[in-house]
């Protein structure tokens, strides 16, 4: 049946990270793996509540088909905490509503890349973003990311013709490393984006997520007609309503909007309705304070665990916030052989090898402290360190 | 900015319905345009109990990430119904849940189609699936539609090699023209299906809302391993859920979950578990029924007032289920035209145009008998005669 598929679909990996998903199910095994948020901090009960009073304001208007830009009032939230949090202007017009962050991806992916096109990706790179675009056969650039952001030198040495489209970042306490970009570092993007005219995609699902420092600004302020921003409610409110947003300068929107309409006509307006009624009768700020106290500490006490557990040699970041850190083992050592090793230690993790366009022996490994406690963190760390020192 | 977008958006349409649908807002006009299941008739009381229900049990379980292949329970409820409904046996495996019927559409699209490759498509077709077959530049090959099923010696004259991949058909109370494929037409295209190694698409958005007559086999009792089967449950429960799925076989099913992966990680497993809840708590085929006895009662009003008003020389179909009714001007008269002279009588309803892959001025037309009343059908109906008889 092979030669019935098509040449997009027929190299894309499986996600890699669900088929690491499956180990993890057998209770007795502690994971850094997933890329969740904590589920006990989900405002279950606030969802119910704004559920409840839907139904009764809205009634049918809930359950018929709606339109494909999304729920005009969502959109105007949306616009409203971006003055708030960033002092940024941005229309609702210029909104997409969409099915996480995940499916902006794809909507940009399917709107401006040919097959054959540049796309410039920062390495190591969320592997969600990887699979979205490869479905468009691009012709990928990585380029690597250090501490303080993507190596400028290494861009701007890179042969960027007209056939380069975008370039996809998290700048904010990046999956998988948990990384931020500093401001020059921004400028320095920018520049390049403008001199060779292509689209800055700045993915944005942890930026309220931080627990210490201060932002850096958004590509948006620096140039809103070359940046393309994605946000979500996942990390923020819960992932299960599958609730996320572009904002993409006017052209680009709609063409957006016609792709969104081939792709699934429009995002749920149940959702939609539910999360809007949320936003406005509880208070979000608060909320993501909690979230952030808590991803802080299960933060500290991995980092005091690594420290105190981990050989020499071991090297990590330090996340001012979002959900994961990255580590680094010494010389050639694999961290796809460590995951093995690990998986008998009752401890897993995500090697780095998919976060990358191409595919080696990688020796870095992410690690996520969103969904252990410090107790379990300690355990976890313990356990992964006497797997690495059997490899060493 | 024209350059940077892709081949593929670069020309799809966008829909034309919707465009429409700004027209249908003025409460004066009175709409057959819309493609709406009656709102009236959605279980609203029902899917509030059984959310109220699903957050006693299921909880924090609903607002986590889930499976991309979509809710265990609900992928066994579809293939119990295949059962009881047709008799045929559907493997929950080779299911996967789809935001929609229309995501189905673009699931398949990015997996089977390369530019050039051949998509056969039943004419008038279904504008939805034209625009979202179109983003993946197929080589259209139109097939007219009778009244019995699509011509086959056109279907058989047509020069299909290995680049054709699939054929789109609904094959029962299609979209546009509320036609039913009868059972050797489909063997006759399930011949050609085998002889030409593409698959088959049965969209059956429509298939339980039948009021008299009775089904024909579908195509996958014919040739399960050459039939693709999309479903949705917009119409037999409520579209603002967003849920539909598709029964693919087992390698395609694969490429399928890769590509739903890649397109938005998973649908909501939120509305999943509220409509799972809804189909146990509820007696599904007494809600249908009610709503084939409204519909059933809806086309037959339209029918008869087509009888006294309409002018000699306009012909129609006659709909066994469904929600739409397919007219047709005398000679070269074109229903584009009649759409400005009609809006001028308020009363607005879909020009065959968007329904063609090769847009010329079509004297046909759509109507949609789903969301207006008896009495308003009537007086529709003459306000539509009035402006076909201005016209002739």
């Amino acid at each position: 049946m092979d030669e019935m598929f098509s040449d997009r679909i027929k190299d894309v990996p499986k996600s890699f990270i669900r088929e690491i998903l499956k180990v993890s199910i057998n209770p007795s095994i502690i994971s850094f793996a997933g890329g969740l948020p904590n589920r006990e901090l989900f405002p279950e009960k606030e969802i119910k509540d704004a559920t409840a009073k839907v139904f009764e304001s809205c009634g049918k208007s809930l359950l018929q088909y709606s339109n494909s830009e999304g729920l005009i009032e969502l959109r105007q939230w949306i616009a409203d905490r971006y003055k708030k949090r960033k002092n940024i202007d941005v229309s609702p017009e210029n909104i997409l509503i969409t099915n996480g962050g995940q499916q902006g991806l794809d909507l940009l992916g399917k709107t401006l890349v040919n097959a054959g096109d540049g796309v410039i990706m920062e390495e190591p790179g969320y592997l969600g973003a990887i699979q979205s675009f490869s479905i468009y056969q691009p012709n990928f650039f990585p380029v690597t990311v250090h501490d303080t952001g993507m190596d400028l030198e290494q861009l701007n040495s890179l042969h960027l013709d007209k056939s380069v489209k975008l370039m996809y970042t998290v700048p904010n306490f990046q999956n998988p490393s948990g990384i931020t970009y500093d401001e020059a570092n921004r400028k320095g993007i920018m520049a390049c984006a403008e001199k060779n005219d292509f689209f800055v995609i700045e993915d944005d699902p942890y930026g309220e997520l931080r627990f210490h420092g201060e932002d850096a600004p958004s590509f948006y302020s620096l140039n809103p007609e070359k940046t393309v921003m994605l946000g979500s409610f996942s990390k923020i409110v819960a992932p299960g309503l599958r609730l996320g947003w572009i904002v993409a300068p006017e052209a680009l929107n709609q063409k957006l909007l016609v792709a969104k309409q081939a792709s699934d006509l429009h995002t749920c307006n149940f959702t939609q309705s539910i999360l809007h009624r949320f936003l406005c009768d509880y208070d979000l700020d608060e909320h993501i304070a909690k979230i952030r106290k808590a991803y802080g500490s299960q933060c500290r006490a991995m980092l005091n665990s690594i420290e105190k557990y981990f050989p020499d040699g071991v090297s990590n970041t330090r996340p001012e916030g979002g959900m994961f850190l990255w580590g680094r083992l010494p010389g050639q050592m694999s961290s796809m052989d460590l995951f093995n090793e690990a998986v008998k230690e009752n401890v897993v993790f995500v090697p780095g090898d998919p976060f990358y366009t191409t595919v080696k022996k990688r020796s870095d490994f992410r690690l996520n402290f969103s969904c252990v406690d410090e107790a379990t963190a300690e355990e976890g760390i313990k356990r992964l360190a006497k797997a690495i020192e059997k490899m060493m």
